[in-house]
């Protein structure tokens, strides 16, 4: 016997009958012994209906109302959840954030866990055997009010619960079944994994693989919570995201992941002073524009320095403007911005033993022509910015390179 | 400065331009000076898609979840409605029956209200000017869990808050403008009544004027709540329920309803002796079927009677299946059913103190050759049941003969 954490995305459960299907999936794992909470996000498309009323009514709004307002979607699903077990002779009971209690900071909106309390959930498993159907993305802030967790709370919902319970697993259903190798649009001969580290997880999701929201594998990882990523429509295992040491043999690189939602900034001949950095950066993170990857190389005269740097492609004009009313205080002579990019990136835990994986990925790009615009590494990633239209081309060529290609 | 309760149904919070109505007539209350708690119903076909949806996951289905699940609508209107007043620059806040907290027993699906906590409520009145928005329909039951009031439960939330605030007023919100002597669709002559009393109104809901519902007009009499009915969608006054010395100038009659939802069912040649009347009437309260007049003649031999009733006419096939399957321990000749009934009825505190006023009623449908079928009478009603053909007929002469007709 275990005890399992199911989580349902709005795909998962659009319409009656995906409800239905899912109250299916969960009494198998009933069935079969288990003890079961299941986290459910709104039908599909609900959320949108009541976020686009707020914004008619307020588009500067209260966040509390907000809340309150787009609660409900998960409400509603919740409910109809536990009724569709009930038909199946399944002991179930739906549990709003408040009944929970699920307790959050006051950040509505965006609110942060801070505990869920399970002693009850735990005596009906125990006593009656009923599966607890948990309300995502939502919980009740410290004046009694009901908070929301942000865009894709309910995986993290799923996982704090997990945590909370300590459960053997928690398995998110999604409309995908699982992570792969690279992006299948793309790349025909992308491999779904069987198994992904965390911090591997991490980079793929921070990356805009929306397999998963990038909080909830954070907590995931911080609480050992063993995460598979897995389809609601068919009946195969999916992808576990699991510690390290889990992964017997380990890949050198386990997938490759890219961004369109760059752009690139480079400002000529910078004075070469200390300081200068933060006369560039700070207006930037005042005005929260994110910066990315950032190369600064001297110039012959040594005096004077280019600094190139990537924002998200929404931020590029807010950017520009900011740096040009800066431009007296900062002193430099272009400054030079381009959408035209994107970033790829190799992610592999194993990069951390072995040399070379730079090295193949510098070759295998200059073979077909690609020139490197930026490159930046961390421990389990090396990232390089290209010209967009050879997206594609880079993203097999080293698919290939790394030996991912599906047999 | 007064303190109010304010109510808008359905059709008064359909989209978001009449709640942004709907804030704008508050707003004008708390301009005033007044302390106002607002109390909204669903967005108007929001409770039948919720209803629709439980029933197709599970027809019969646990009433605990069924509450969970319809009372996300008004949940949706309370924070709408709470945004939309402060776009206005009102203080104003959502609050939902779990929140208030607003306690009911746990009859779901049809929960009694037993409680309302006030203090937050009016402290916040005073201290901060803050309007509360109250979902209606819901409250929390014993279990912790969400209950809803049944149909119209909006309307008893309203009058029930008003009694625990002790508000001086507890305004209904509606699609029609007023109570009227009639249907206006019928009698074109029929006038807007400037007052009624609980009595009347009582009498007139229970016959089906769909204005407010029956179980809220006995709460506001039992508590003295001065209720009034008027139009969300323009600006005038409406009828106003009160206390039957709060008007001077009593009319005989206030008003004449009607019901299309009748159906006559007489059986021949019942045996007169005693306990017969339970024989019948037994089995048709054990399985729910409501009876209303009814009115037992002897024949002439002295030994038998001929006993006729109605019912609903959903009850009809119903009442005649269990007649017939009781008939050997009733004993009688023939049933007869007849679903083409219409009951009539004149409505009026006056009558207490006037006599004449059931053989006004006799002559005028006498002189327009309509035959009465059934007479019942209470102390501030008459009804007669007569063949559906002559209701217009009907309800206009009477109108008329007792002076109703608008000049």
């Amino acid at each position: 016997m275990a005890r399992i954490v199911m989580k349902f995305g709005g795909t998962s459960v659009a319409d009656i009958d995906r409800i239905k299907n899912v109250a299916r999936r969960v009494k198998r794992e009933v069935d079969a012994g288990h003890e079961v909470a299941v986290v459910v996000s709104a039908m599909s498309g609900v959320t949108n209906q009541l976020v686009a009323w707020v914004n008619q009514v307020a588009p500067l709004h209260d966040a509390r109302e907000y809340d309150t307002v787009v609660a409900t979607g998960e409400q509603v699903t919740s409910g109809l959840t536990a009724l569709a077990l009930q038909e199946l002779g399944v002991n179930a009971r739906s549990w709003q954030g408040w009944q929970i209690p699920l307790i959050s900071d006051d950040a509505h909106g965006k609110a942060r866990i801070q505990a869920i309390e399970t002693d009850e959930l735990r005596r009906r498993f125990q006593e009656m055997r009923q599966v607890a159907v948990v309300s995502g993305f939502q919980g009740i802030g410290p004046d009694r009010r009901i908070t929301t967790l942000g865009r894709g709370g309910s995986d993290t919902s799923a996982v704090a619960l997990a945590a909370a319970l300590q459960a053997d697993r928690c398995d998110i259903y999604t409309d995908v079944d699982g992570v792969y190798t690279c992006d299948p649009r793309i790349v025909a001969k992308a491999r779904k994994l069987d198994k992904i580290t965390y911090e591997e997880m991490l980079e793929m999701a921070s990356l805009g693989a929306k397999v998963l929201q990038t909080r909830s594998v954070e907590l995931a990882m911080n609480h050992r919570v063993r995460v598979q990523v897995l389809s609601s429509f068919e009946d195969k295992p999916g992808t576990l995201v699991v510690d390290e040491d889990e992964i017997v043999e380990k890949q050198v690189v386990s997938g490759i992941a890219y961004s369109r939602d760059e752009a690139k900034i480079t400002l000529t001949k910078v004075a070469d002073k200390p300081g200068v950095a933060a006369d560039i950066f700070g207006p930037l993170a005042d005005a929260n524009v994110n910066v990315d990857m950032i190369v600064q190389s001297s110039s012959e005269d040594g005096k004077t320095t280019d600094m190139t740097f990537t924002v998200g492609k929404a931020d590029i004009e807010r950017a520009t403007k900011l740096l040009k009313d800066s431009a007296g205080r900062i002193g430099y002579q272009d400054l030079i911005a381009d959408p035209g990019v994107v970033k790829v990136s190799v992610i592999g835990v194993g990069m951390r033993s072995y040399a070379g994986v730079a090295l193949t990925m510098f070759r295998t790009l200059a073979a077909k022509g690609i020139n490197i615009q930026v490159i930046s590494t961390s421990e389990i990633k090396i990232s390089v910015l290209i010209d967009e239209q050879y997206l594609e081309l880079a993203l097999r060529a080293l698919h290939t390179a790394y030996g991912l290609d599906k047999q």
